[in-house]
C-alpha cells in the first residue's frame, strides 16, 4: 500500500492532488489524518514547482515532521529551500533531539549556520545533546518527557495533564523526581487512568523504576527494550537525574539498523550502502572488500603454484581442489554467521561459550566425515583411484573442522578487540579455509604422489 | 547486566537466593518490581530442586508470564510441572493470544490436553484465534483491549478505565466501535488526559483511524508499524469489525526474527538453528545446504575436468583459476545480500528496480575493469605471460558482470515465485559465478593456448 486514510488507499499522485487542491485554510484539518513520512514520499516523485506550491501551504509543524522523517543527508537541502524567517519558525517546532540529530550530520558551517536560527533555549538544549556520541542512550533521547512530584493527588495530575500533554513524547509514563531532579520512580498514565481521582500520586508510583545510563551503547538501549518489552525507559546521567527519555520507535529503528549493518559486513559492504544509491557510493563501498578479498585469493594461489609439479603429473587436482576449499567456506561461513548473530542477539555468554566451541567442533567433524565420503568416493570412482579418493576425504575432514574452529574463534576475537564481529569476518574464514584447504590436500597428494600417478 | 531493580545489579545466583529466603506472604510485593524473564533465566541455571521450592512460591499470575516469555518449545514440559488444578489456575491467568501462541507449537494430543483445562470462554477464544496462520496479523494479536462508544465524557470514560484498564494489554489506545463493532475510530489515553472532563469521546475521535487485516503476514505489519513508528494497532476482518490488537513489543520480536531469519538463510542455515544448539540440531540445519553446495561445487568441477588437457599443458592456469571465480563470487553475494535486505526493508519497487539494475551493470563492468586489471598485470609480471595476464583480465571482466547481474536476478525472481529471497539465493549465484568463471578463463586460455605456452 502506498499509504491509508480510513482503510482506503490512495496512492502518491492520489495525494498530491489532494494536497494540491485543497484550499490554504482548510488545510491544516485536512492533514490531521496523514502522515508526514507518506507526503515526504509523495514530494520526492513530484517536480520541484508542484513541490514549492504544496510546502508553501502546510504548517510549519508538520513541515517540521517531515524534515524529521527525511533520511540524514537531506535534512539541510529541504530547510534551506525556505526563507529565513519560515526557517526558524520551522526549527521552532521540532524537539530538540530532533534538531540535534539533524545538526550531527552537518559540517561546521552549516553547523553554526542552524544554530543561529535556534531559540536560546533550544540553542542550550541542542548544544548539551551534541555532546552525547550519536550511538549512546544520550545521543538518541528526547528531552521532552513529563516529570510531576509524588504529593499530588491524580485529579491534580490530569489537571496538570490537561495543559502539559502533548509537550511530551509519547506521554505515556510520567516520571516522578525530588528536588535536584533525582530519578525517585515512575507512574504509567495507565495506573492514572485506573486509579480513583482522590489516589496520592505516592501511593501508585513504582520505585523500582529501570532506566538506562546516558552513556549506554544503543545496541545495548536495544537489548533492553526488547527482553523487557518496553515502549519508554528514562535516561539518567550518573548520579542517577534524568536527563530524557528513549521511545520504542527509536529502538525499532536501531533494531533494523544494526541488522543492517551486520548484514551488509558479513558481505562485504560499508553499512550505509543503499540498495538504490549512487554508482559511485556502491563502488567505493564495495571496491575496498574486493580488494582485500583480492589479496587473500592471491595468497591462496601462491599456495597451488607452490605444488605445480604436482599438479603437472596430477591434472586431476585441480578440479577437486577448488572443492576442498569451497566446502570449507562454505562450512565456515556457517559457524561464524551462527556467532555473529549469537554475539548480536546477546545469545552468548562465558556460560555457553565452552559448550558452543565442542558443538562446532562436532559439526566440523561429523559434516567433514559425510562431505568428504561423498567427495572421496566420488573422486574414487570417477578418477578410479582409490588414494586420490582418500586424500580428497581426509583433506576435506581436515578443512571442515578448520573452517569451524575458524567460525568460532574469528567472531570472538574481534569481538574482544573492541571491532564488530561482523566486520571482516568472513574474509579472515575463507581465507583462512581456501588456504588450509589448498595446502592439506596439494600436500597430502604430493605424499602420496607415487600412488596417484 | 544480569537484571536490575532500582539500577542496583543483581546476578542471577543474588535472585535465585532472594527468592529462596523471602517468606511466601511477602512474595507478592517483592516480585513486583523484578521482571519475569530474569526470574526464568535465573531458574535455568538452577537445579530442579531448588526450582520446584522457588516455582511453588511465586503466584499464578507470575507464574503465567514466565511460561510466556519461555521459547515456545519448552513451555509444555514448564506448564506440566503443576499439579493439574494449579495448571488451571495458571492459564487462566493467561491472554487467549498467549495460550493461543502456546498451543500452536503442540501435537494434537498435547493440544487438547491444554484445551480441556481453559475456561468455556477461553476455549471459544483460543479456538477461533487457532483459525488464522501463526505468521499473519491475526496469529500476532491479543483480544484484550478496550473499546468504547462516542457519546461518553471524558469523565464517565475515566471512571470506566478506573475498572477496566487493566483488562487490555497497553490500555494506550482506546477503539470507538458501533453496535455491530465496527472500528469507528480511535482515541489516544493521551487526548484523554489531556481533555477536560466534559469532553465528549466524540469530540476527540480521530476517525481516520489506521487499521491491519486479519491476514496481513507479519512482516507487512512491522513495516507499517516501523514506517510510522505506531505503538499499537487494531486488527479488523474483511467486515471492518475489530477482532483484536497488534502492539510494538510483538512487532520488535517479529523485526528481529525476521532478520535473523535472512541472516542465517544467507548463510545456508536454518532459520531456528540456536547458537547454543544441540550437536545433532546443527548437523540437520547445516548439512542439507551442505550438500546442494556440494552438488553445485562438482558441476563447476566437471568444467575444470573438460578443459584438463589445457591445465595440464599451462598449469599456472589451476592457481588463477580460483581467483577469477572466487571474485566473482564475492561480487554476486555483495550485489545478491544489497538486494535480499533492500526486499526485506520494501525499499525496492518496479520503479527503481530499472535504475539499480543498470547501478549494478555499472559496479560489475568497472569492478571487473579494475580488478581486472590487478589481476592480470599480477599474473602477466608473476608468470611472465602478456596473453595469460590478457585472458585473466578478459575472464574476471565477464564473471564479474555475471556476477551482479545474477545478485540483482536470483532474489527478485525467487521473491516472484513467493520464495524467501534470502533462501538459497547465494548457492545459486555462486554456483554462476564459479561455473561461468571456471568456464570463461579455460575458454579463453585454450583459445590464446598456442600464446600462453
Amino acid at each position: 500500500m502506498d499509504f491509508e486514510i480510513a482503510n482506503v488507499e490512495f496512492t502518491k499522485e492520489e495525494l498530491i492532488d489532494f494536497l494540491l487542491d485543497i484550499d490554504e485554510s482548510e488545510i491544516e484539518e485536512a492533514i490531521e489524518n496523514i502522515h508526514p513520512v507518506d507526503v515526504l514520499n509523495a514530494l520526492k516523485e513530484t517536480d520541484e514547482q508542484t513541490s514549492q506550491i504544496i510546502l508553501n501551504k502546510l504548517p510549519n509543524e508538520f513541515i517540521a515532521m517531515i524534515i524529521d522523517e527525511d533520511d540524514d543527508e537531506n535534512r539541510y537541502d529541504f530547510l534551506i529551500k525556505f526563507s529565513e524567517n519560515r526557517q526558524k519558525d520551522i526549527l521552532s517546532e521540532m524537539s530538540s533531539d530532533e534538531i540535534a540529530d539533524f545538526i550531527g550530520q552537518l559540517d561546521t558551517e552549516e553547523k553554526e549556520e542552524v544554530l543561529a536560527k535556534l531559540s536560546i533555549e533550544d540553542k542550550i538544549e541542542v548544544h548539551d545533546l551534541l555532546q552525547y556520541d550519536p550511538e549512546t542512550a544520550g545521543g538518541i533521547m528526547a528531552t521532552e518527557f513529563i516529570s510531576i512530584r509524588e504529593n499530588k493527588t491524580v485529579y491534580r495530575t490530569l489537571e496538570y495533564l490537561q495543559i502539559h500533554a502533548y509537550d511530551a513524547e509519547m506521554a505515556y509514563y510520567l516520571y516522578v523526581i525530588d528536588k535536584q531532579n533525582h530519578l525517585k520512580g515512575v507512574v504509567g498514565l495507565r495506573n492514572i487512568v485506573a486509579s480513583s481521582f482522590d489516589t496520592l500520586i505516592s501511593e501508585i508510583t513504582n520505585p523500582n523504576v529501570v532506566s538506562i545510563n546516558v552513556n549506554d551503547d544503543q545496541e545495548n538501549v536495544a537489548h533492553v527494550f526488547s527482553k523487557y518489552g518496553y515502549v519508554m525507559l528514562p535516561v539518567v546521567d550518573d548520579d542517577n537525574v534524568i536527563k530524557g527519555v528513549v521511545t520504542v520507535d527509536d529502538v525499532m529503528d536501531i533494531i533494523k539498523e544494526e541488522s543492517t549493518e551486520d548484514i551488509h559486513r558479513l558481505a562485504g559492504l560499508d553499512e550505509e550502502e543503499k540498495v538504490d544509491g549512487s554508482l559511485l557510493d556502491s563502488l567505493k563501498s564495495r571496491l575496498p572488500w574486493l580488494s582485500i578479498n583480492l589479496f587473500s585469493a592471491l595468497l591462496a594461489s601462491s599456495i597451488v603454484t607452490h605444488f605445480s609439479s604436482t599438479i603437472q603429473m596430477v591434472v586431476a587436482l585441480a578440479a577437486i581442489n577448488p572443492i576442498i576449499a569451497g566446502m570449507g567456506g562454505n562450512s565456515g561461513t556457517q559457524a561464524l554467521t551462527l556467532m555473529v548473530r549469537g554475539i548480536a542477539l546477546g545469545e552468548i555468554n562465558p556460560k555457553n561459550a565452552k559448550k558452543i566451541f565442542f558443538k562446532e567442533l562436532g559439526v566440523g567433524l561429523f559434516s567433514g566425515i559425510i562431505i568428504g565420503l561423498l567427495v572421496g568416493l566420488g573422486t574414487h570412482f570417477f578418477f578410479g583411484n582409490f588414494y586420490l579418493g582418500l586424500v580428497a576425504f581426509l583433506a576435506m575432514i581436515g578443512n571442515m573442522v578448520v573452517a569451524v574452529v575458524a567460525g568460532y574463534f574469528v567472531p570472538l576475537t574481534l569481538k574482544k578487540l573492541n571491532v564488530d564481529p561482523a566486520l571482516g569476518s568472513s574474509i579472515f574464514v575463507t581465507t583462512f579455509t581456501d588456504c588450509v584447504g589448498f595446502f592439506l590436500f596439494l600436500s597430502l597428494a604430493t605424499f602420496f604422489l607415487p600412488k596417484l600417478i
